[in-house]
């Protein structure tokens, strides 16, 4: 599956359920916010040791990946409702940031804010 | 360009920049949630017809894919640090919407919370 | 009970469980994203007038009442780890938006952004 | 001041400008997402230690204040506009949290999610 597969699924289970005029983009978007609430939910407490740990474990990796699944179906219904290319505009934007944050500039700092 | 080339790409520019331990799990997540905080700010006031028009015009399509862009980079990262399959993750996902929210039943409302 | 009355209630709180050493701001940051997602849950789908009508029958304004008391703890948590006085730095930033939004000027438009 | 005359305060500013139905419980939901955007961005990268003692700087505390302040004014705009006790709210919650954590039992632990 491509994410242009996973863009026509979407596009045809809300189509099947007449769920067009409820995905307006401020609708969308706010889902999208109500995912990563729940994918924060598994990240709030733990150190960073813990949480490697937990997320690693079959039950930690099959919680956090459904969370992360639906953070990615709301992007990709935004992406399509507003016919954004979504992999065409993460290209354009790391150009960008290769010319922002110059290796040898920001090697093993944070003190310029880490794109990934 | 696929989700696995951007996986690889974002893997690459971390790497060069030895941002690696800056990528921990919970460090990604909060990044996440601070570029869906970017991308609702096009959302925050308008009625829906207002942004519809809004983020159809060329200026306006181009600042929220930025932000779909910084969203799906930090999305891919953590699937990539987690080794989580993000397209099969949503597939299933759908899989098990499409159980828990028959189209017959739904149709047209948005009583069940309607998943896209 | 003041909101100083809260902090202190919830610095007891957190005492008696020795949960202090989790209080950390980041973790106190996060949790605070994570309720604001819940509370987002309750305007995800229904229209202003929806909206509107649902939260305020007993239920609904009982149900986004809690998402919202949520939120204010982990805010006047956070405020107290770090020592900062909410309400005096909400009343500066009152005074610093009444400048930026001269109400001649913006009256009854978003076009300026609004803050309230 | 109080959260009651911080509200007071808010309903005056929005008044003045005619912002009050730009003001709806979606949009004032949103606008907390997005200002809870703002605050995360100040914890994004840096490890405990770090951010403690960055965020207990003059420049971090006033910093991070101002985006705390933000949270603040939109919760109790929204509280307004929904007739929501915030306090009071608060107050049940906590109620309702010490029987939820019984300090014998999660003392020191994460394993039961800690709430503040």
């Amino acid at each position: 599956m491509s994410l242009a597969d996973l863009a026509a699924e979407l596009r045809r289970f809300a189509a099947e359920r007449e769920w067009e005029r409820f995905h307006t983009p401020k609708n969308l978007a706010v889902s999208l916010a109500v995912e990563v609430g729940e994918l924060l939910e598994h990240v709030q407490w733990g150190s960073d040791e813990e949480l490697e740990a937990r997320l690693r474990t079959p039950d930690g990796q099959r919680a956090i990946s459904e969370e992360m699944a639906d953070v990615l179906i709301y992007l990709v219904r935004l992406a399509d409702v507003l016919e954004v290319d979504l992999l065409e505009a993460a290209s354009s934007k790391i150009t960008a940031n290769a010319v922002r944050y110059p290796a040898d500039e920001v090697r093993g700092s944070s003190a310029k804010r880490p794109a990934p």
